[in-house]
């Protein structure tokens, strides 16, 4: 079991705070990201031989003390996809996809859930909360009805409908905040210390980074504890590309890998501004975003720093892409490997080709992009282009449509 | 890997015929189910150390020659959950559930759709076919452009917007067929011979049963090579009823169990053609279906040979539950245990319940049920009881709402 051996805020003007604990870091921070780091050395790393145990395989480098687990869904060891024929139709010969859309609600939000949780029930938390544009109220609302905990959880009134209904299914009490995310954002971590409720926020919570890292683990682990040389990441807040960063960053630290892989964070044409404050060093005013893809549309990134941070260190860069392209990314996915993603969660695919177009990503570089979401919550907006032919029950009239012999 | 001993065709008379090969038993069947047999030892059962790989953990039990498995989908392999809330609520202290809804379209029939695939990989297929109410088609959509095969699926007109999305998506083929799935069925049928397509139907491809006994393979291992009490099924056209029992009848046949469980099988109340013949001796005629699950209604089974035959032998027996009994059960699932399911999914659950009142299970019982399909992708259908409530984004006009303090 790791120690946390310091737990630190990297401020936006630059500097970093450190704190005793990751408990008092939390209650410093505010919006910022708190950062943990541990006795780091191979004694934290899974052993070979070990039974997988989903993203609890990385307890090591968890904050976690050694009891058993009791969260009681099933998170993490989700596939690393090595379609051919995806790699065949993107030009990628090395391209692989970590196909996230497998988790107990088909988003990669299901590790930060399970770990924030997880201290939930050793605690005797009786409530948890969240803000969301709905995939991480969707997870929650799930998974803290599997724990029996009160789930409290603030969306915007323009919330989908069946993320809505998973969430009102699993008993969560449930705001549509009129002002929309960024006002349930604020609302959520009032009511938190209000009511002294377990906050679940990104940025307020450090667990929600630490369990996304367990991504980047399991790519290494997958590889054959090998590291690529790029990873693709969807980014709207940002913690899951800091979560993939940091991963990579411990494997070093551990002495199990020599590098880290290059990172390139993909947002939405319609809401880029990490992108902008990559390429001009200033993060812009937040304003009214203007994309289908609810689930990276954050007009006011928490992480900022650590985000930009991150991207440089790797060597990285930022690309957006427009809804058309990550609908094209999403019916790409589905025809050539059954893979369904929702619009934020093909956006890193659709950034494959954005970067290799930009010169930022060769061909021939083994790349592993991730796939946050499924698209299984919102099929409304999936938009296939072919259509369903309505025929009576004979084989000349099946032939006539086939425009073969019957 | 096993070796395939026998080939045979149980006749609704009573008669069973047997053929030289699966191949041979399959061209005769026409609508009958086929069950093969193996060369039936310890040396077919998976080696305890080696790694899980999901269903093809079991390829010794599956009619497969050594090669490398090519279907590129994992599949199988799926959480065995031990709610304790959920234990509470059902009263029923060793009830667990086997979670099929982590498939990578939410359903159970991923596991034959993997299967039949393979075998089309192996023999380049080049279109495959079938006839299914919604989620067989989903799963062969899918899976067949992960493969690059051409999916041609034949549904009924009225078909769920969602399911139908995703099919066309992944590029399959769609036919509507007016007159409904019975005519569908036999035009997919038809079709097959026609064209020379490899047939995914159940009741044709004995694949499918193969597939979806590693179902029970799983839970048997994943009880630490125990045999439950109970097996709970929902039961629509039988193979998933047929191939629990099938897995445990060989488990007994290996040498690695000294019974069966018993089976239940689950039927809607407003199509249960299974559970009256079971009580009659009879088979009904087929009529109109009344019930909101889809993924049972099945007024025509081809396996009812089979499944009474199976319901018999293992001492079990048939109860229904009407659709309000399954959105209670969805309700349950979720609010307890996180589980999201169809209504045909949790008609397992709702069985449970049914099968205590009766009298043929008892609460002490070591039961395991199968929650067969997602609710995820019908999220129209599963109507929560609780709704959302709108709020400005104020803490006073939160604690108005929560009726505490601000």
């Amino acid at each position: 079991v790791g120690r946390v051996t310091s737990a630190s805020v990297l401020r936006s003007d630059g500097s970093t705070d450190y704190f005793g604990s990751w408990q008092d870091a939390t209650e410093a921070a505010r919006r910022d990201l708190v950062e943990l780091e541990y006795d780091y050395g191979p004694h934290l790393l899974p052993v070979q031989s070990q039974p997988a145990r989903g993203m609890w395989r990385y307890s090591g480098l968890l904050p976690l003390t050694s009891e058993q687990i009791r969260y009681p869904v099933v998170v993490g060891g989700t596939p690393l996809v090595n379609s051919v024929r995806l790699q065949a139709t993107s030009g990628m010969a090395h391209l692989l996809v970590k196909d996230e859309t497998r988790g107990p609600t088909g988003s990669m939000k299901d590790r930060a859930t399970a770990l924030v949780l997880e201290h939930g029930l050793r605690n005797g938390a009786d409530t948890v909360t969240c803000a969301s544009s709905g995939n991480i109220a969707t997870s929650l609302a799930v998974g803290a009805a599997a724990c029996g905990i009160r789930a409290v959880v603030f969306v915007p009134a323009s919330v989908g409908l069946a993320k809505l209904t998973l969430m009102l299914l699993s008993k969560a009490t449930v705001f549509k905040v009129t002002e929309g995310y960024e006002a349930a954002f604020t609302l959520s971590n009032r009511a938190a210390s209000h009511y002294g409720w377990l906050n679940r926020n990104t940025g307020i919570n450090p667990m929600t980074i630490e369990a996304k890292k367990t991504v980047g683990l399991e790519i290494w682990e997958q590889l054959g504890h090998q590291v690529p040389d790029v990873v693709v990441v969807p980014v709207g807040d940002g913690p899951t590309l800091c979560g993939v960063a940091k991963a990579f960053r411990e494997l070093v630290a551990c002495g199990a890998a020599t590098r880290q892989p290059r990172l390139i964070g993909v947002q939405a044409a319609g809401c880029q501004p990490l992108k902008v404050a990559w390429e001009t060093g200033q993060l812009p005013r937040a304003t009214a975003t203007n994309t289908i893809a609810d689930g990276i549309a954050v007009a006011a990134p928490v992480s900022a720093p650590q985000v930009l941070r991150d991207i440089r260190q790797s060597g990285g860069a930022f690309v957006s892409v427009t809804d058309a392209e990550m609908l094209e990314a999403i019916r790409t996915l589905a025809e050539n490997a059954g893979l369904v993603a929702e619009p934020a969660g093909a956006a890193g695919y659709a950034g494959v080709g954005a970067a290799v177009r930009s010169g930022l990503l060769d061909s021939g570089e083994r790349t592993v992009v991730l796939l946050t979401g499924t698209g299984l919550k919102i099929p409304n907006a999936l938009q296939p282009v072919t259509t369903a032919r309505e025929i009576s029950a004979s084989v000349e009239d099946l032939a006539r449509e086939l425009g073969t012999d019957a």
